[in-house]
Parts: C-alpha cells; sequence; structure tokens
C-alpha cells in the first residue's frame, strides 16, 4: 500500500467537493496554487465556462484528471432514448476533449428520476435492463473515442432516483457481461461512500482486479446523516475505515488518484482555500 | 398470491406505526375496533404498561402477533456482554409470555451506537463476526424457550448504526451457518424498505423458503426521502412495487400476516384512527 502521509501527489479532488465556492477556472487555479496534481469535473461545470476554456485552463495548469462526472441516466420512455444515447456521446467527446482517463456512469433509477418527465413506474427490473441496453450501446461509442467507462454502483438509498446499480458485484456482473475480454474499455468507479457496508466488498474487489478498477474516490460516512444527498463527511470524521478499503483496491492493483468527492452544506459553505487544505491534511493521515 | 382486496384478514399492524399517537393499550383497542387481527408491539411500548397488562390487553382484545420487536444490538465491548446477552434473553422470554411467533432481531451496527457507552470503532467486520456470535448464543436459549428468532436485514444506510447485516444474502448466510437443520428456530424478517432496491432480491426470497420466511413487513420509500429514518412512506405513496414483491415472498411460502410498520414523522402526527383506517385501505389496494 502507498504511503500518502509523506505528501499528496496521488490526491485528486472532484470538483463538485467545491462547486459552491467558484467556477471551474477559479477551482483549477486553487488546485494548482495547492499543489493538486488532478480533478475530476463535472459537466455542468464544464459547461458553465466552455468545454475549449476547461481545456485549456486545465493544461495552463498542468493538471490531469481522474475522471469526468459523468454519462449515465439510461433509463428513459422509448420517445426520449435518442436524447439520452446523444446526451452520452457528448459525455464521451468531452471526456476525450478533456484527456480523461474514464468518463463515469451514473446509471440512472426508474425513468421519472432518472429523466423527468418520463411516465412514473414502479419497475425496478426492467429500469436495471435499460441501463444493461444503454451502457452495451455506449460501449461501442466510446470504444471508437478510446474513452473507458467507469460504472459506479451507487449507494442502494438512491436506487429510485440516482443508480439502480447499487453493489459493486452488480457493477461487475455488466462488466463482465458487456465486456467480457477485460482489456480495460469498461470498468467500475469504487466510492467508499456507497461501497464500504457491503460485506461481499473485499470479494469483488479482488474480482475487479486492475482492469476493472478506474477510479477510486474517498469521502466518509457520518453518523447521523442527516441528509440523503449533501451530508457526506470529510475523510475521518465518520465510520468509514479508508486505508482498510485503499489497502483492498490497492492490492487488487489500482496505482490511481484517490479522489476526494464529498457533497456537503457543510463543506460547500467554506472557503475554497480551507477546504482543500483540509482535503491534503486528511489525504495524508486518514485515507 | 392471496387476494387482499376484498378484507383485511391479514393485516398486522407493528405498533410502532401510531407510537406517538397512545400507549399500547390504546393501539391494542384501536386496532380491534379497526378489525385488525394482529399486531406486533415493542418492547418500550410494552414495559411501558407492564408486560402482564400487555398479555392481558392482548388476550381480551382476541389480537394476535406478527412478531416482538426487538433483540439484538450485540456488537459491544467485550465488558457488558453479559448485559447484551441477558437483555436479549429477557426478550426471547417477553416474546414467549407474549405468545409471539418469532423475536425480531436487529442485529446493531459498531459498538458506539449499538450499544452507546463502548468504544468508538470502524471495524464492521469485527462487528459482523460479534453478531454471528451472538446469535448463535442466543440461538440455545431461544430454542430451550420455543421462540423463533428472525433476523431483520436492515437498509445498507443503517449499517453503523442499526444493523451491519444489510441484505438478506447475509442475512440467510447467517441462518445456514448457525441453523443448518432449517427447522424453523432461525429465520429472517423481509421489510420492504429494508430490502426493495436489492437486485439479488427474488433470488434470496426462494432460498430463504417457508422455514425461513418468519415475518413480512411492508410500508413504502419516498421520493426524495428527507429523513433517514422516520421518513417512511404509506403503502402505495412511494417506489416499491409491493405486489411484487408479496407475490415473490408468498412463491416462497409464507403465509402469515403483511405487517404495517411505518416511521414517520408526518403519519405520527394524524389521529390513530386515520391512521389505522389508512393502513387498512392500502392494505387492500397497494399490498
Amino acid at each position: 500500500m502507498r504511503d500518502f502521509s509523506g505528501d499528496h501527489r496521488w490526491l485528486s479532488v472532484n470538483t463538485a467537493t467545491v462547486r459552491r465556492q467558484g467556477n471551474l477556472a477559479a477551482i483549477i487555479d486553487a488546485c494548482a496554487r495547492h499543489g493538486i496534481r488532478a480533478v475530476s469535473p463535472w459537466r455542468d461545470q464544464v459547461a458553465a465556462i466552455g468545454l475549449e476554456r476547461a481545456v485549456r485552463a486545465l493544461r495552463d495548469a498542468g493538471l490531469e484528471l481522474s475522471g469526468y462526472c459523468r454519462g449515465g441516466m439510461f433509463p428513459a420512455d422509448a420517445e426520449r432514448r435518442a436524447e439520452v444515447r446523444d446526451d452520452n456521446r457528448r459525455a464521451v467527446d468531452e471526456a476525450a476533449a478533456l484527456g480523461a482517463p474514464c468518463l463515469v456512469l451514473v446509471v440512472g433509477g426508474l425513468p421519472q428520476f432518472s429523466r423527468p418527465g418520463c411516465r412514473p413506474d414502479k419497475d425496478l427490473g426492467a429500469a436495471r435492463a435499460r441501463v444493461e441496453d444503454g451502457i452495451a450501446e455506449l460501449l461501442e461509442y466510446a470504444r471508437g473515442a478510446r474513452m473507458p467507462l467507469a460504472i459506479e454502483p451507487l449507494h442502494p438509498m438512491y436506487a429510485a432516483d440516482r443508480a439502480c446499480v447499487n453493489t459493486l458485484r452488480h457493477a461487475l456482473d455488466l462488466c463482465d457481461r458487456l465486456d467480457p475480454d477485460g482489456g480495460g474499455a469498461l470498468g467500475v468507479a469504487v466510492d467508499a461512500y456507497h461501497v464500504w457496508w457491503d460485506d461481499d466488498l473485499d470479494a469483488q474487489i479482488a474480482r475487479a482486479g486492475r482492469r476493472r478498477l478506474l477510479a477510486f474516490h474517498v469521502c466518509d460516512w457520518l453518523v447521523p446523516t442527516t441528509d440523503l444527498l449533501n451530508d457526506r463527511g470529510m475523510m475521518g470524521d465518520g465510520v468509514i475505515d479508508l486505508p482498510r478499503l485503499r489497502a483492498r483496491v490497492e492490492a487488487a492493483g489500482f496505482a490511481g488518484f484517490a479522489e476526494v468527492e464529498i457533497f456537503s452544506e457543510r463543506w460547500w459553505a467554506l472557503p475554497m482555500d480551507e477546504v482543500l487544505a483540509t482535503c491534503i491534511g486528511r489525504h495524508r493521515t486518514a485515507v
């Protein structure tokens, strides 16, 4: 396991972590100032300053990407599937333009939440079938663009509205069915917040191996958690044994960035420099 | 699948559903008035009116039990394990005195939440080992009292503080290890709220079968859910396909009560008769 205590060369900051404190250009500047080598931006943040400006800002700052957030939200009424397909293809193109190592997929839940306006439905099995079809279709396009797709299983509390793939096992089952060769075109993003509770986790991380482990996200689970969306914790403030999890991921072959992704009203209310400095400190001591 | 549309003979009310509107005696009276045949009381509600009075009130009202809530909370510091053991044995004795068909086990999470005052710990694997040891020990006592134990897997969002058994598969793995004969002494409580999201659910319900399916709880998952504990929905108000789930449980051999258990600030604020009447209506149309 890599020693993180002496520096933060393997720290990446998911730009949602400080999305309220400034636009993507400001976040990139701040990360560069703090000696952070990588970020993972969100599509809306890129769109807000324009793709070309984002590409330039990253290059000028010498920042790498640890991923691009996000494609997915596949379940939709039949008449909107072309829109979903095109939207996801644009995400692949943007990821390629930005030089991302992978496009993270949040696959979507029931269609009425995945793509608002779709007909209400309770059929989670059908949503899962749509997700599989959608990834299969996108994978072909992504292969052409040489952009790996990283399926991110989300915590089961988001099964209805954000992602109906809720375990690493399910994500890897999809990988094995859609990309049996495992050449790196399809893999997973392992986010501690979403998977830490799973008693099957160690086995699935080992199963994933180096070729499937495309991204590793960290934050912490707070007790109590007061909001399902925006009360994620800074590493070390919660109950997740992050060093143990990182050891497992690295033992399976992962050697990339530990990406900090925190959705939190508390941290969004603090100055960007304070949040980034805290991320750096906790990356050394709690990850 | 049984037809619930014409009557509510298979409705049971978990007494936590109306715990703020009255004490257990008042709840029993109200259920009898509404022609509800069964309840599942909580230990604190029984303690508040006294065990003997609870036994008498149930008998006088002619009410059955569909379960007794709850034993468990096994993880604890070593020096408190005798206390945990004795507490759980008392729960078995109370369940027997009340004529419950099973004692529901909420197994506990990390020791500092399971039994407040214990040393903080992030080792979920150790907590799971303690749970297995605790159930094994209690099972011996419960066999002597002829009281079946029903392990209730809780939603993964409660892994740290309430139950580190979070899937039906995990609960059944425990059953198979601790009670390989499957004679009915150890089984599971399937609560729609906790397990509906699981893509492995159908297979695990079939695996459980009649001998392991000791209880079936219903409520609904709301989108958005505004509180992790007390924002559960009335059946039909959320996204869970309850009839589909009940069909699976009954196909596996379950033929007992559908127990309504709703923790909700919204429903606790309404008159008991209104809540019970709504439970009856939804039991006919949405379960």
